[in-house]
């Protein structure tokens, strides 16, 4: 039967035969850690990849000189992997080491493996083309290089530029200390100054001439304190007070500025809630004879789950087992985890998967998919893509238990054998759930058909207003 | 010269004739105390006794039955004494006990001593009237009947009617425990229910359907704290909170109110702060997505001083000297000063005119007017009347120095003979101010340049809306 | 087998006998409605009954003139059935009218079953003890008379008097729309009231010597509000205002008081919130110079489901089936969602439950066990029990679906057969699943060691201050 | 008589002869402007003065290296006169330019007069002395040169070290637009930082267990703008906030900082105003579940005036009469006026004093003591030495009617012959006074009672803590 072309023993063994090539350049990725929107050098390595793969490269996509598309094929479903490699401030660090090392200090690190995150999924891309190559099957393979997860929503500005739109499914993973297939949602999120202007006065003086931009900031906040008994639990909101007008307290204050942030597990709730805030805003403004102007920064769409394409993979990551580590990986885990990494540290890494994980050191199983649809209390960019295409995603474990995120000791662990069995896992994962779409389009109507179910039928709008480029974003992180 | 028919000895001579007869009729008053609105037997005694001079009575004049006007004369200047006679609540008390002794448990009592203030002005018409007739002088001479001054702005309405347009020059006067010419303005008022309408719902299972009115009414109220530090030093705004919406914590309230009143020195500074009072109600409606409604239930007009009136007045009253309390008089008022006056009520009584006053019993001299003209941090319905016409009122000492008004120590010494020389001398002094006027056209013209200057040429213009009636006010009350 | 003594068809037939005598007890409560503290014809009613079959009564429990204990039997295991029977003011209804037809205006009815629910409770005491006399089992049968379900936590002061701590196991149930066993646990919930006094002053002349007990409140609501974003999602914080210290604007308020209600599905969780909310009394205090007071005048203890329990009543109830409604059942039931029950209604009944219900007009089946433990977001009394005694509660079709509680629709059907086949299933499910701990040792050792998990060890302690007594919350109902 | 060998002309004489030679040190001032604290070469040239007029030099004192007493003769009364030289940030400008022209861009400039200031109190420290000489009459005069007036209250640390305690009277003056006696009292203030510290915390994933400071910063705000409607009409509070705890809206805030001025006409009102401010902040760190810390940076006492030295001075200034302007002075005024002084200007600059003075250039009288005494609602480090010491201060017209301060119009004036004949006619003033009070001995002890009366006998205490010192401000300044 034709599907067995593409069987799962055949996608793992064209993912080992390129894996070592991929696990260098992810390790030289590693070596040259860049910023979001800087990832220049990153990105060649990757196109470097790419182009000897035979694949098409389009650059400066989505108006990011560090986003592009590899293409490979014509015709048939269209199947994209998504890879990252920005990295992340002040993280540099020797690796190995099981104690606090920069190999520069101040420089950054790759504090959330997307050294692997990039390589791994590049890898998948590949394997993937070998596969159809060899057979002679017909259909599209793309690697999509997202430049700026960390800070900028690279995603979304793709998917604002209808990068996913021709996609029939989208794959990605991350990096983690767990083997499984994702399934939970993640926040939308809607993020956005506001910034109030009154007029100064001497507050002594002449206080009733004065219209202060700061009691409208407070005013806002007030008004958003008193909403929160009544909005949706699950639903969040935040601000910082990025401008309080100055620090003379003898002037009334004419100008203030306000950083809110507003999420929820669905974009279209996120949206109602952004608007309520701003009717807020409206209020504070009213309140203080002060002028209010909103500016939209930056936003995401939650991530909708796949069910469908979650099976399917979970079935294929079953079958492919956890990494094998060895004696050597162990043993450097478990220096690791006596040297730097807390019982809290353990605690909080299991947490969202298996509280039962916390005696292991390196995780020897594939967790099942739960039974409920849990929500995490975090934003990707991923979401975006997920809105349009139907989007599946795993972890794979590349580190030991209880390595948090966003650290120097995650980053000492970047280019270990470990991290290279576990990316060579997620890229088999990947590459396999994405051959099962190639060859069994009813699986992708059925995931089509879950997505036009989970969306309503409203067609994907980007959170992020047209006016908002990522020169802005780049420009305000930097 | 003709002036001389209408001087201060012979005003005088004419109000001693006349002042058994009205100090008889205050003392009916007293006896018969009546709330605001329903002074319909005190009006009928003053009728009754205006109509035995000659004068001609109109009855039920702005809107309210206990308001009439009584006129003699014609043509000429035309001046108008302004009267009050209703009483307070739960007031009752025995005149001339030196203890609390009702006379009808809960009844009401002249605890402002609005029976002399009725039947001095009263008698002050008449004097006038008698010399005017006895001379052969031309002019016309009004007493205003004037209801619920207490709670109710009569003359506010009566303003509104139109009832004072023609008038050259108003007189009133205040029984008080000193002898002066009321110098200070006083506070314009705008007083206004803000009610809020949401939407209710169950605060522990659905609280994000719920919109809660009693938010809105406290972010309203936190708008307001805000402002207060951008509003002028001598402004005012208080409010209470008159419905919560309910005692059920978990029900989201779907209604609420709060009552505000906005006070300043100066009416269009009023009518501008209760501008961005509103406009606060908005905001915390648009905060809360509920609905705001705003009724004014109440305003007066702060009082226009007029200085050209103060001096005549003032002239008068140093000539005509203080009342000569004799000893009986001074026995009752020691004796009352040390059963039930403390040295707190003194100090409190004394404060507003003189402190040097606190060693006194009676007071037995005339303040002279102050070098600056002050504001006095209440309201009066006398205000309407002064943006129409210059108008001038004097205090005169009919209670021991130190009585707290609005109590039964004040109810209790209203129809003493100590009273009635108080009343007497405050009828000498508008009526011979009332003369000034008659016999001297360039002290009205002077007063009325001077009203100009003062109210910057705004004509009146009533701050109670049209939609709003005595009745409403009278319901309201009771 | 000696299990065999007290099988499920054994109990059944001993409900099915004594039946219609305990029916006919609860339809002569119906017709007796008395509001929580005041069921004195009620006590009355249920203790003849218990009397006649037996049972010492004990009076005058837990402080409360109408809550008892019926008791049956010694030694053994000692299992405890609750009853209640208080009405509702305002729902006094004719029997089988589908039109609102008040018997007596404004006199209270049943308009929550609890005719029906002590009743119901009692048949299963009774049949339990006539199961097990007749087998000579040892064995202690309790039924206890608990007042003051709807306003007043009867069941919390009685497990404050210690009355339900020698209990194994203790069972209850609630007259509902579908046949189930609950599974859902409830919010633990403490009410009091804040009391603010500060210092009365003009708040014209003299508002800096005033100091605002309005503000206190209002400022406790602010921190309140503010404290949202920092409490857990789950829990519940509501308040009401109860006192704005008069209607007054121009004084400053020198008392205000305010009512709140704190919930979260765990006490402990609740009382550290609580304490947090005391804290912000205090800052409101003393930023308003004012000192604040605190009265707890209500407090329920969360429900602790019981698994073990729930999965043995489970058992017994769907081999009972639903109770077998008759034709004329149906058409009354019709007759009355035609005229008196929305769809609204209907939606907002089946929620909680199984939304393909809809469809139905009397619930035909027996609804299975959930997977996942949910939150109810109401409180009840039971809660209390449930964390001295492995508790468990069911639910039976006693009424049409979609009508809604505490309604005329609902006493409208509380005398009705299909009631009384709804409660006679109810006695079946509660006393066979008791028979199951008598007979079964280690049913209840398995459900207390669940009951120690949950409670984590924590003794019972009840949530009412020992300072407040039944007669308070009486006193403040009436 | 022997008073008349101090008489005002023989004073005046004295004043002229050394005129010339302060002139010209006014202007090497004005030629080195230095700012608050760090005025050492100013300070140079004023010894240098002084030294060479036989005065002894106590360098250093009060803590600061710019601070100095000069002192001449002993015994009898001993009088002050302060002076300053602080110059202001960013006002360089060239001398006699009508358009801005800064020397050096950036630069300092004495936007202020300071250097007049300086210059012309030791004129007349130096002029009295050579009078006493003359005349063989004893008594001792001090000159004080006192830093950082601008910013720094450099008086306020010199009272504190007790160097103003055994005068008998102060004097002092400031360049100005006008000649009057200064009347007026100034504000009295307090300023201090208000730092909460909390618990930072994932505001999505984790918001409970985070303790907000921002909240906490925001709710003391809160809490004041409530306080407002019950503090004195006449006192001011403002804050600034200085530290938000960063603009991240994802994490809790863990640090958050204000700036509060709490200011009042008479210090122990602002004190006891700053302590409520205190306990608000308490209840703000209550309600949140964070610390506060409070760190007073800056304080000064109002000025209490002195009738008595003011009535002494004004005979003086108005036997002296207004500076002898001729007409370069006159043209190169009205030249300045046309080309950089607006009507807004003008009014503003006149309003404090009289309105009538709009249409001058220069101002040509002295104008009277005012009837009432007001409160300028500024601070300045003279209230504290008034508080120590009877205390008069004198304005002469140096400057263009219309010229703002701080700005370049005033700096382009301060070495012209027009402000070289101000300060001479303040430094007649001050040294005619102060001989006023050597030859009459009744009029210090008249001056003292007075004070003792303003301070109702309390002692002068330091409104700053012992804790802070100059160098605290001056870092902070810097």
């Amino acid at each position: 039967m034709h599907n067995d072309r593409l069987s799962l023993d055949e996608i793992a063994r064209r993912v080992d035969a390129k894996a070592p090539a991929f696990c260098a350049s992810s390790d030289r990725i590693w070596a040259m850690p860049e910023l979001a929107f800087e990832e220049h050098g990153s990105v060649a390595e990757q196109i470097a990849m790419m182009e000897a793969e035979g694949f098409r490269i389009t650059r400066n996509v989505g108006g990011m000189a560090t986003a592009f598309v590899a293409e490979w094929g014509s015709g048939g479903p269209v199947v994209g992997i998504l890879g990252e490699y920005d990295a992340l401030p002040d993280l540099s660090q020797e690796s190995g080491a099981v104690g606090h090392a920069p190999l520069k200090a101040g420089a950054p690190g790759h504090g959330c493996g997307h050294n692997l995150l990039g390589s791994g999924s590049a890898l998948a891309a590949v394997a993937l083309k070998d596969a159809l190559e060899a057979e002679g099957i017909a259909g599209t393979v793309r690697y999509y290089g997202c430049p700026a997860e960390e800070s900028g929503s690279g995603k979304t500005f793709m998917a604002r530029a209808g990068l996913f739109d021709d996609l029939d499914a989208a794959f990605c993973w991350h990096p983690s200390v767990v083997n499984e297939v994702q399934s939970t949602s993640s926040l939308a999120c809607i993020q956005a100054y506001f910034r109030f202007r009154g007029r100064a006065a001497h507050a002594a003086a002449a206080p009733h001439v004065g219209r202060s931009a700061l009691d409208a900031v407070e005013l806002m906040n007030i008004g958003v304190n008193y909403m929160r008994e009544h909005m949706p639990s699950d639903a969040r909101v935040h601000y910082a007070v990025t401008d309080t007008g100055g620090s003379a307290p003898n002037v009334v204050q004419a100008f203030a500025e306000s950083l809110y942030l507003v999420r929820s597990p669905h974009l279209p709730d996120a949206e109602r809630l952004f608007e309520r805030v701003k009717r807020i805003a409206e209020g504070a403004a009213l309140m203080t004879e002060t002028t209010v102007s909103v500016q939209i920064t930056d936003a995401t769409s939650n991530v909708l789950p796949n069910k469908v394409l979650q099976e399917a993979m979970y079935e294929n990551m079953r079958r492919l087992g956890p990494p094998a580590f060895d004696a050597a990986d162990y043993a450097f885990a478990e220096k690791l985890r006596k040297a730097a990494i807390t019982e809290e540290d353990v605690l909080a890494s299991v947490k969202p998967h298996d509280l039962s994980l916390r005696t292991k050191i390196l995780h020897d199983g594939v967790l099942p998919l739960p039974a409920r649809e849990e929500v995490s209390m975090g934003t990707t960019d991923v979401g975006d893509v997920s809105w349009i295409v139907p989007t599946v995603q795993c972890h794979t474990a590349c580190f030991a238990i209880g390595t948090p995120f966003h650290t120097w000791q995650l980053v000492a662990q970047g280019n270990l054998p470990a991290a290279h069995k576990g990316m060579v896992l997620a890229a088999k994962a990947m590459a396999s759930t994405a051959a099962d779409c190639l060859r069994n389009p009813e699986l992708i109507a059925r995931a089509k058909a879950e997505l036009r179910e989970r969306t309503g039928g409203r067609a994907y709008v980007c959170p992020i207003p047209d006016s908002v480029t990522p020169d802005d974003l780049h420009r305000r992180a930097a």
